[in-house]
């Protein structure tokens, strides 16, 4: 299927719709989930256009892992979660909402169950404040 | 916490232990999950001893994403499930289930349910044939 750049994330990368920046390079994009699953839930994005990870390039594969593990690291820092889960769904029955690759990076705490995906909106003032202190451990 | 190399993924890398490999090169080896959550479940191992992305080279996660999406084509054209799930799990309270970073490559079916984690062995004579189906569109 041809790449569809009218995506929320194709908005957001293109500075037409707004996000809470956590971190950005050359190809890669990282940013707080509105709808997180868990407190300090981050998407890593690529820049380049692709719906799946079957298309990327793995040049763009590559980089998006290397900011997953930054980011990975500042929420550890910052957080100090017990766990962490990094998941990239790839298709509707894989559970992928958005049709840009994105990688979810999301702290896990123990007896914690997971809200649901793309769900319900978090506060946006707290995920500012939050995204800040990410910023400050990156 | 030092990496423990007695765990089962470090003596597979070692050849101490059994394997139904799928890929290998100089910094990754991709193995069938013999416990799989879904058909086709493959693991993607850094060759780096890790237990944690955290402690990954970026040179070694960069190596692994790019393996993660050579397995994950070769599983879609293979077995053309609806949907693919990457995940990669830090920690207990995430799912981690051995101390050595690894790389869950799930086919997602509509309506199928993800298998227990590390639960149930699989019949090892069907890997190795779905191993070879798999190594054939790599």
């Amino acid at each position: 299927m041809a790449y569809d750049d009218n995506n929320i994330f194709a908005r957001i990368l293109r500075g037409e719709a707004s996000c809470i920046k956590v971190y950005e390079d050359h190809a890669t994009l990282a940013i707080m989930d509105v709808m997180p699953q868990a407190e300090g839930h981050v998407l890593v994005l690529p820049k380049e256009g692709a719906e799946f990870i079957y298309e990327l390039s793995p040049e763009a594969s590559a980089a998006a892992m290397i900011t997953v593990q930054k980011v990975a690291n500042a929420v550890k820092k910052t957080l100090a979660p017990e766990g962490l889960l990094i998941a990239q769904f790839n298709g509707a029955a894989a559970g992928q909402t958005v049709p840009h690759v994105h990688f979810h990076v999301i702290p896990r705490r123990a007896g914690e169950e997971l809200r649901a995906h793309a769900r319900e909106m978090a506060d946006i003032a707290q995920l500012e404040t939050l995204a800040a202190r990410i910023r400050a451990a990156l």
